[in-house]
């Protein structure tokens, strides 16, 4: 790396705690600011109660309630008013439910250019839009910065992205997005962090950027960031947050691993077909498709523009008498200046259905469509099913596509609306006196170490997990390959309730695989002292939830023999005192059967004095050597019985 | 009856096509309107179909959809569209998802002085509040409405109860309706239709008439009528239908069955206790308990001027740190007048969430409180688990009370607003250029018999039953006392979705008797034709469910012997054509068990000379004589099979 730096690289530098900045190796970042929302916030609560940490020592940590918001039963309040007395106790801002989404929240209200971001959710990246390093990382890892350590990850490669040109009308920057894409489709950004510059930059106001840095995520990339410029700067003051401002732009002369570029010009209105973000095409190349459902909002489009631009495309129109056009704020400073500016009425006469401001449909908390029927979306993602309805047709758009299709009732070009309705492309101007509202966010008491944690009958304390130890038990499972998350721990709306109780929610444990599971591993767990599983390569896969580890733990689980593991999983395992153990010879696989009794000696002894395990099949009356893959750090973990142990050693 | 009549007396006049008017005996009246919401509307729909309806034959009906708005999976978005294919093909107007909760919606713009409706739901009356005799009733009995049928009820009698004084401060409608509840409880009006009159009613304009005959039916009433006067005018004048008034009052010395006197002015707010709309206090009786909730909406207090007041409560003030404010605004109309005119911006500013119109929380479709936690509502009921939570402690309350508590954080007497923040009662003035919008309302075509239904994997057709004749089946089950259609079919999240699928609900029969019941039913179909069952007095109490004689029918129910009935449950299995018989002698009771075989011989003849049947058991080789206590309609329609068939052989 030479002495120039790019935005990516300033934010890592000022950052970095541990390790090189070489592409590739482990580095470790101080970490100044947190987010978690309620559908992965309360395991986070319950991992810092466990902690015993006193305070949040980062600058500032923002607990949100955005994702569900339904409350069909009790469970879903009393997740909310946990939370409240959670980031009460800890020294955690709370912003309360209906509030809005956590992105564009944060954004408006804590995001600060020069800054780094832990959050418990994929989209954390969105603060991007202003010059932060925002990461998305599981639960414990947000645990962890919230006390105050640093994050580990690897250093990033970075994807310059040089726009230039000027956007043309009825195009906005989800369209950019979504070009970007089409050109990487869902994994081509893996292991960079996308960095956007150049003079097109002028085209795209912070809001705008946002949604380019929220999406980021559905190309892989480890986050998106953008330059603190001027607009930055009038972003903040109309937030009543200039001083917080500074500027954040990379060296004349800065390089990047991998340079992109996109002519702003050339862009036209883009959308994503069923059921992936990758899947990009022009829309006037499935124009006419019919449609039951348009809908506008999440993080994903977030801005008051957004919401501006389709209320002008509506305004004394009527949408479509087979659409549902379903309206979601993001935030209730967008409601307050929709109803003031006149956007909420025009909206509502058209046929709008308003939503309180959340994550609601987007994450499939309502708002489902029809059997078979075509919804368009400008949300981030359209994997299948993730609206609720199984076999969904789920497409991806601006939301100028979105309100021209609810007029239709079909999917529409929205530079035909020239011809359909003799509609020029609005231009946007910057409402006056817009309204700032920072009225429901709750800032922590000053002595909130007195403070008592208000826990509903469905949440539980975090379990105890015993050091790690020798043992001699069963077999329960023995799978193939690319076991996901999913089979080990499902989600949907008959579990996801739980996951502030991992006593019921082990209930849940390899149901998928095996519906007899929890029985035998509670009777394993009785007679043998626990059990273990074996599988083969790439084990769990998937979802980034650490219930997929935490459950089997309580469980009784001591080791997974596995030819290799996913990433993410195999951190989980770790963290939580699953020994992750992998075959040295995978034909090894072949010597251990379900039921066969397992047993290790002098484990500790073993990991602490290298990468192998001897491991003895009392029923086969046969030994075998596995390895682990551990640094030194998720040993000390691993030894300790989980991160949690080893932290509460250490501090 | 002399010469004089009061409004109800003169709407049953002009609408009696069958019976005399002496309070007690069965009179059929026509029916000029209908109203169906989305909870019951599907199976109404299914059994139009059924039927063979060609078109309505209502001077108006409309299909609602209020209810279920959630969408969690492919269910609701499935029956909306049915509903809608239906709506047109039956020549029924169609309310789209999100225009608002049906009773207010239909009041603001087809309820007309002078007319009878029938809508399948209980807060029907609520129409009353303008000179009309609205009626709730089962859904067979609104789709027989549709179809240009009588409705059948006993001659009600008529409470009247004269309004006088002067209404005090910071007391409303809702006030004056819970006073009748504390007087008359939650069955003191059962057998009348309550009528007020007198010079009080100039202080209630006709929303806040809506929200008094809305809840009548929390006292069982029959239904609750007002005189069609000036206010009525100015009210459809507002709402662009000053040429459907007419006038309709009480002839003067109009006399009524009993007399009650409410004197406003010595009306103060008042409450009702968890849980029962019948247990009421002033609400300074129980000031200074903590609220989690605060709901403002429902069918109970829809008016624009319900939400205005709340709005100026909170204006520029903060609700309490604790509160979950949720407002749910009763339709679109007035959304748009409360976005207009600033009661939005200040219900959103103080910390308010915006629900969608429809019936939502009240119908506990979300907004579950937390548990053990209190909620203050405007909505007509508060059974328990009613919200969604079970052990819930639910108040019903005026919107001031609600809204001054949301402040506070604890039930506030809204007197003490004056004291606590300076504020005097706002006066109201109803708002010029108030926005009228029947844009999502949707007139059926011309051309409906050429539509299609549109049915989703969830929608099955109503099935066929076949004409009632002999048999030898087997007893499936022996039940004793009060067996409720909760038993018989229960209701729930788990079994609602599947009220538009016969054969899908069908195997939840009895569940909560016998889980047995439907593979013995299935299996006693396949060898014997059918079966029955035995209960002890009551049978078939509680909700008026038609689905506990459907389902089990479907199953090869052929018969219940039981000691007697609850009324509407002895109907329905009428209706669909399983044989309600008695036991002469209830100790004869004790001659059958479960597994007997029991044979009829000559059914049709038996049932058609007289109102005894010959029943032998074949195991225990005995005879009994049971008997019945149809009337002449009844009986044909079990002859045919079902209402459905009759109706179908007559037209």
């Amino acid at each position: 790396m030479g002495s120039t730096r790019n935005v990516t690289q300033k934010l890592i530098e000022s950052h970095l705690v541990d390790g090189e900045m070489n592409p590739g190796a482990e580095i470790g970042l101080k970490i100044d600011q947190t987010l978690t929302q309620d559908a992965t916030g309360t395991m986070v609560m319950l991992e810092l109660e466990a902690m015993g940490l006193d305070k949040a020592k980062t600058d500032l940590s923002c607990q949100y309630v955005d994702h569900n918001l339904l409350q069909t039963d009790f469970k879903n309040p009393d997740d909310h008013v946990f939370l409240k007395s959670a980031a009460d106790r800890f020294g955690i801002w709370y912003s309360r439910p209906g509030n809005g989404v956590s992105h564009p929240v944060h954004t408006e209200h804590f995001a600060i250019p020069g800054k780094t971001m832990a959050g418990s959710d994929s989209h954390t990246p969105a603060s991007g839009c202003m010059g932060m390093l925002a990461l998305g990382a599981g639960g414990l890892d947000v645990a962890f910065s919230i006390a105050g350590e640093p994050m580990y990850l690897k250093m990033p490669k970075v994807l310059g992205v040089k726009l230039t040109g000027k956007m043309p009308d009825w195009v906005s920057a989800k369209d950019v997005v979504l070009e970007m894409l089409r050109r990487y489709d869902v994994k081509g950004a893996r292991g960079y962090v996308i960095e956007y510059y150049g003079p097109g930059l002028k085209e795209l106001d912070t809001m705008d950027r946002h949604v380019i840095a929220n999406m980021g995520t559905e190309m892989g990339a480890t986050s998106t960031v953008f330059p603190s410029d001027e607009e930055v700067r009038r972003f903040m003051k109309q937030n009543n947050r200039e001083d917080e401002w500074i500027e954040l732009k990379a060296d004349d002369g800065a390089e990047y691993d991998k340079d992109e570029e996109i002519v702003l010009d050339d862009i036209v209105p883009m959308i994503a077909l069923p059921s992936s973000p990758g899947n990009v095409v022009p829309v006037s190349e499935v124009e006419g498709r019919e449609i039951y459902q348009s809908y506008i909002g999440s993080s994903a489009n977030p801005g008051y523009r957004d919401f501006w631009i389709a209320s002008e495309i509506v305004k004394n129109r009527r949408v479509h008498e087979d659409v549902s056009f379903d309206v979601n704020p993001t935030s209730r400073q967008i409601i307050e200046n929709m109803v003031k500016n006149g956007a909420m009425l025009y909206l509502v006469q058209s046929g709008a259905r308003i939503h309180q401001a959340g994550c609601n449909g987007c994450i499939g908390m309502g708002q489902a469509p029809a059997t078979g029927r075509n919804s368009l979306r400008t949300v981030p993602r359209n994997f299948p099913s993730r609206s609720g309805t199984s076999e969904d047709c789920v497409y991806l758009c601006s939301p100028e596509t979105a309100a021209a299709s609810a007029l239709t009732g079909k999917i529409t070009d929205p530079r035909n609306l020239e011809d359909l309705f003799g509609l020029t492309y609005p231009e946007y101007h910057e409402p006056e006196d817009y309204i700032i509202n920072k009225e429901m966010l709750i800032a922590p008491s000053e002595n909130g170490e007195e403070k008592e944690l208000v826990k509903g009958p469905n949440i539980s304390t975090m379990p105890d997990f015993d050091k790690i130890s020798d043992f001699n038990v069963p077999v329960l499972l023995k799978m193939g390959d690319d076991i996901s998350t999913d089979e080990i721990l499902k989600a949907g709306a008959e579990v996801l309730p739980y996951r502030s109780n991992i006593p019921e929610i082990s209930k849940f444990s390899f149901t998928v695989v095996d519906d007899t599971f929890y029985d035998r591993a509670m009777e394993a767990k009785e007679e043998h002292g626990g059990h273990i599983v074996v599988a083969g390569s790439n084990y769990a896969q998937g979802s980034s939830r650490e219930h997929a580890a935490i459950a089997p733990r309580y469980l009784g689980q001591k080791a997974v023999i596995a030819k290799n593991y996913a990433r993410i999983g195999w951190q989980n395992l770790a963290n939580f005192g699953i020994a992750p153990l992998e075959f040295t010879d995978e034909s090894d696989y072949d010597a251990i059967d379900k039921g066969d009794l397992i047993r290790i000696e002098n484990l500790r002894e073993q990991l602490k004095s290298g990468d192998t395990v001897q491991v003895k099949n009392e029923t086969k009356d046969t030994e075998l050597t596995v390895k682990h893959t551990l640094s030194g750090r998720q040993l000390e973990a691993l030894l300790a019985g989980s991160v949690i142990n080893l932290y509460k050693e250490q501090n």
